[in-house]
């Protein structure tokens, strides 16, 4: 070992350290969720970071490239994971035998993807997960929509819209224009584009693959409906699938998750159908949603149906249907937005030590407040008393607790407001 | 895509899926720990799954060759991270300007080794790890082992037992008996195996790497020390190191550690001095300590000081000290000794849908549970009742919430217990 040769400390590209406050958001964020996920009687699971390489390909279409595949010391292809839903329906059909369906299931966790590192894009970040599996009753698609109604109003977003589409719907109206299944996929990519590069930068997408010009107008008028009131787009839809039995399959659905969601309180302003919601992924076959907030770009949550994921596993076909929360963008949001909690101290209270005599005193009365569930820090060195609040000071640790031989013989330890400067005296537990 | 050719769903070997009553377990490991962290002051942070190589090797000492190394997409040497530790050295020194110096962190998430796999060693692992950066008082090492004693005895091991030894006491033990510097490290590494192998396993282990035989009876001596009476130990310990200074200061360190932790109110019983325990990592400088308790081979926590890793990355060194809980194996013992949470059910109440009529009120009604706190699921399915009663024992739920048209007639619900079948009517809320 060279020890003298120092090395760099640095991190990767896409790959980031994370402390103080932005600690304190993130895990405020997965406590509020990870609470609502138990509420609605989701269970926690976790699946492996590393898979075989084969169980990740084929599932994520443009973007399976960004997988990171290496070679393991026995020779074995793997991947870090891309997502949790994938793992999450090997998961399943592995452990089929193990499992009541229908099951519900949350997890919070690392994926990686390595793709092209800037601001909002890592190569490591945090998904969070629901999945209801084993039933294609639209009670389960909406209780979704329940739990994100219930996850964003409790982070403080009240003005979220839930965008909801179906996928059925989409591919209906494709098919009732005799568009092939070749080339609807093509279709739904360049739709899929429209957040990013407006109604224009989808016809050119559409040209692009190859969609006959003749289908165009029609395509665009479609992905450009939009509205308020759900009641008036279902029938303009209806309108617009009639006769087309895999669409009317979908606007029904639709409706009955729109309903659903009326009973369970869910206010039709968070709900809104959008024609040209499709979510790039392979694998959704039913009802697709995303969350969305005025003034951030992209979404904060994304998911939907997928009832042909497991068949990949499987000859047994289970329905399935969850979101992921976009944990990221929704803590740089909050961060932003200085939505998260007020306190972000490391503790409540800091301990001075008055002199090396006191250890006893003041690690005593440290435990006292422990056992009250206050954080607490305490003075590794009897330094100047000055250095010791400046250190409280500059950890923003909002009161110093002074226990000095004077205190002591009174029975007595002086608690400092470091806002106010302030200063009381309390009697030392016995 | 070839859908039909079915993947078979696997793990790869070492890698496991955690669900169940085993999440429920870690899951409250995971917050005892979190919650006595927070309430010693620690701050959570992150550091990367990924590391440059470079960072990691050269730390670990013959564990070394079980990193996994790849090459990421843009060809550099990329490896997942082997313990939290050396990513925090690196962490420390990269944001140094940044730190506030003593800095106490926690951590708790997956590390990767590519060892061999059997029960209680998997290739993906959590870590739990608390350190304090920036100080070289005893009060910090004391710290650490007051952390541990609070963790333990609120996860329900008020016998554990803290063993404790020190770096510089044993080094200055070897130097007195005129062995070199190069040749000591092959003296730690032999008597790092002697919970595998055993006094006569050490004593082969010597003679093969090379120790001079004279030497071997005096090692084994020092190594055989045991007893419950720290004050005891620590006299017959000075007698062994008198006159050498390296020893001498080790072990008033040692006494100072076990003084602060009796003020700090840990019971001398649950600390005890052991010459033999060496910790295998290159790394350690001063105290190191292990958990264990009866019963369990090997150790439920390990760690000590480092006072040099931070130099690997930075001309300025920075004195730290840290343990890492062994998060696996208490999870594992306290799965097997069943002393995890009681209830393990995935809700508290599950809300059976007498007929789709009742939607709207049943899922009214789940709202309001949930409002005040309970874990609710709700059946997706207005199937006989018979099979939804079924479903929530199967899932182990205790109380079944029962409305149906005639129940609501009369505004209440009904509530079974499905242990005792005892049933009972409340109002329903408005």
């Amino acid at each position: 070992m060279l020890q003298n040769q120092k090395i760099e400390p640095r991190t990767l590209q896409g790959f980031d350290d994370r402390h103080g406050a932005e600690m304190i958001v993130r895990n405020h964020v997965k406590n509020v969720w990870e609470d609502i996920f138990q509420n609605f009687g989701y269970s926690a699971i976790e699946t492996p970071s590393l898979e075989y390489s084969e169980i990740l390909t084929g599932k994520y279409g443009e973007e399976e490239k960004l997988i990171y595949h290496f070679e393991d010391h026995g020779g074995r292809r793997v991947a870090l994971r891309y997502d949790q839903t994938v793992p999450f329906a090997r998961y399943l059909t592995q452990h089929r035998n193990l499992i009541v369906l229908p099951f519900k299931r949350y997890e919070i966790s690392r994926v990686w993807r390595a793709d092209a590192a800037r601001k909002g894009r890592r190569r490591e970040f945090y998904q969070c997960d629901i999945d209801i599996a084993g039933t294609d009753s639209m009670m389960a698609d909406s209780e979704i929509l329940q739990v994100l109604y219930a996850g964003f109003m409790k982070l403080g977003f009240a003005e979220h819209k839930i965008l909801l589409n179906h996928r059925k719907l989409v591919s209906g109206f494709i098919q009732s224009l005799n568009i092939s299944q070749e080339q609807a996929i093509e279709v739904y990519r360049a739709i899929d584009k429209f957040d990013k590069v407006g109604q224009e930068g989808v016809k050119k997408e559409l040209l692009d693959r190859g969609i006959q010009s003749q289908f165009i107008p029609k395509i665009l008028e479609f992905i450009s409906l939009d509205g308020d009131n759900n009641q008036v787009m279902l029938s303009t839809l209806a309108d617009l699938v009639k006769g087309n039995e895999l669409g009317e399959l979908g606007l029904s659905e639709l409706k009955e998750i729109i309903e659903i969601c009326a009973f369970a309180g869910i206010p039709s302003q968070n709900i809104q159908i959008s024609p040209r919601l499709v979510r790039g992924l392979d694998y959704y076959t039913g009802a697709i949603f995303e969350v969305v907030v005025d003034g951030f770009p992209g979404s904060l949550a994304g998911g939907g149906r997928y009832d042909g994921l497991c068949g990949r596993f499987s000859n047994e076909e289970i329905h399935a249907v969850g979101v992921a929360v976009g944990f990221e963008p929704l803590c740089m949001l909050m961060t932003e937005k200085k939505m998260g909690p007020k306190n972000t101290a490391p503790a409540d209270l800091f301990l001075v030590l008055f002199n090396n005599e006191m250890k006893k005193d003041v690690l005593h009365l440290a435990q006292n407040f422990r056992t009250k569930g206050l954080r607490v820090q305490v003075s590794y060195e009897a330094s100047k008393l000055g250095k010791q609040f400046e250190k409280a000071n500059k950890l923003g640790i909002p009161q110093v607790v002074i226990l000095g031989p004077d205190e002591k013989a009174r029975g007595v330890y002086v608690v400092k407001n470091m806002e106010t400067g302030e200063q009381k005296e309390e009697k030392i537990p016995v």
